[in-house]
């Protein structure tokens, strides 16, 4: 399953990292606790609405750009998870009676 | 201030009414009591990771689409915020000394 949370928190670690800032810098301009913002970032912990807006504007980026960029990591991980469950679909399916592969074949050697 | 909450249940139920289903039977798919779904929608209550990705499987729409669209609302209400504050701004500006406008005219009545 994709988690909104656990996406949102590589942006926005991603973002506050790009601009050089602590975990400590960044959980005072937001005024959240350090290990509340430290869970947000490691996916942890779900960001309320509010608490979302007051990270971005610590950051100085539009939570529009922010939820953009995590609906683009989103996309990523579904298309890599429907690769995944097509590849497991197609070595679990049974081989079709006639198919060669089902016949038992004497070595040549 | 922008809430996700907000935008996010804006978009959950245009595609909820897009595809002519109720509430009730959203909230069955979805494994979410009736009343929380209906606060989702209205913007009151935050859906947590797994409830958005459960709501998201029973509209059969991937989140990376839910988000993106989410994002292109936020963005339509930061530009409009964006105006509002610039229009607020130039009322509020003093007028400069030597400014007509500033002037006590007599009535020419």
């Amino acid at each position: 399953m994709v988690l909104f949370r656990r996406l949102l928190g590589d942006v926005l670690r991603s973002r506050r990292v790009e601009q050089g800032r602590t975990l400590r810098q960044l959980s005072g301009d937001a005024r959240v606790s350090l290990g509340y913002m430290s869970e947000i970032e490691r996916g942890q912990k779900e960001a309320s609405s509010e608490l979302l807006a007051s990270i971005c504007a610590a950051l100085d980026v539009p939570l529009s750009e922010i939820l953009s960029e995590v609906a683009d990591a989103v996309a990523l991980e579904e298309a890599a998870m429907a690769v995944r469950l097509e590849r497991v679909e197609l070595t679990s399916r049974p081989l079709p009676t006639d198919d060669p592969r089902g016949d038992v074949v004497a070595s040549a050697a």
